[in-house]
């Protein structure tokens, strides 16, 4: 039985601010909790309403009831298992050559989906202002489906990394240079600005190129794409052979 | 004053079954109203809190009070103003060189990025099969953004359609063609399956060709892309010039 202190706990995960006090946070659902195994992440316990799936013996499998899962659950539908892991402490790999810059993306969905997409890409690391909504948020990690294990995430200020990195620094505007002619630099980093704001000015001056994705619609609506559809399409083209 | 039969009957448009039964649909927010204007869609009414940014002469605008927005606003946060629009009587135009073909597209969020995806290409047409989520549901509507007033939508007998076009019929596969690679036919469909199951069997085999987005990363997950992501990054390639 889950006491009603460890269930307190455990719900004030979804705030950054308690997963720091506690160094926690959840991962929830089988199918995920399964790539935890063969990553750099810890798992202090994992909660499960049938634990007999989870055959582990370097890990402490509690079961619970669906009641108790239910209660200490994000999910609008809970699945079966619930791991409660330590966070992993941050470093910065050397810069890769293809990277993400992410300046202030704020929308949980949007960060899961463009961790997931680097994934497939296998781009290692993902530099991201400190502003940027932090990836341990339950969304994230649901949005992310497992791709968070692989994806190496560092927080840091970004005029000063964006300064002294020797990747060439990219961003979007529809202005830019077409990217189905655009020539790839060796080694580069594409910046993705805030969903609603995009860049910010200090980060924008940053920029040596910009790049865009031609419309072929008539419309004449200032809509754009989405951030992580765009970085999709884009990075379609920059993994081109 | 909205009467509290009206307020019951908007409501109840977030369901296809009452939708139908009244011929309406609602859209919310003035920036996708206004480009409803330059649409075929019929607008019966507009209910707003701030009508005199709505300076119309041929469609009657009425006020309303923040209350009764929250009342029929299916949005978290309601913007300014709802449209109560009439239903489009569906039309088929002739097949278009690329054309989306939808086989149980089940999630309003992606069926609605689907849509602003085309619109951004200038597709015009996109074919669903019956039980592709209605382009109706408030949450699609939201999504595309403006865009499904642009891009043509057909419910139709999937089976049927694929065995009589000329276009050809292209699906995504794991083990398909290299997007990279592959060379582009005169006139496609390119096809795109249910989130969970994938294409039905029938659907499948009418297929000429299958084309898949190589994958860089390591990982030996399952996990393939989300459905709208696939179609974006594919459409990416199919319109380079």
């Amino acid at each position: 039985m889950l006491t009603a202190h460890t269930i307190k706990v455990l719900q004030s995960l979804d705030k950054k601010k308690f997963r720091q006090k506690y160094d926690l946070f959840l991962v929830e659902g089988n199918k995920i909790i399964c790539e935890l195994f063969n990553s750099k992440f810890k798992i202090k316990e994992i909660l499960s309403t049938d634990p007999q799936k989870l055959d582990r013996t370097d890990t402490p499998v509690t079961h619970i009831s669906e009641n108790e899962l239910k209660k200490i659950s994000f999910l609008q539908h809970p699945k079966d298992s619930v791991a409660i892991c330590y966070l992993k402490s941050e470093e910065k790999l050397e810069d890769q050559k293809i990277q993400l810059v992410l300046d202030g993306i704020q929308d949980p969905g949007n960060l899961g989906t463009i961790i997931r997409l680097a994934d497939w890409f296998g781009i290692e690391q993902i530099i991201c202002s400190e502003d940027t909504v932090d990836f341990y948020n339950p969304k994230v990690i649901m949005a992310s489906m497992g791709s968070f294990t692989r994806v190496n995430m560092v927080y840091t200020n970004l005029v000063e990394y964006l300064s002294n990195t020797e990747n060439v620094n990219i961003g979007t505007d529809m202005e830019g240079e077409n990217i189905y002619t655009f020539e790839k630099p060796q080694k580069l980093n594409l910046i993705l600005g805030n969903e609603g704001n995009g860049m910010r000015p200090e980060t924008e001056k940053l920029l040596q190129k910009n790049i865009s994705i031609p419309r072929f619609g008539k419309s004449q609506s200032t809509e754009s794409l989405n951030v992580s559809m765009a970085a999709g399409i884009i990075l379609g083209q920059l993994f081109r052979v």
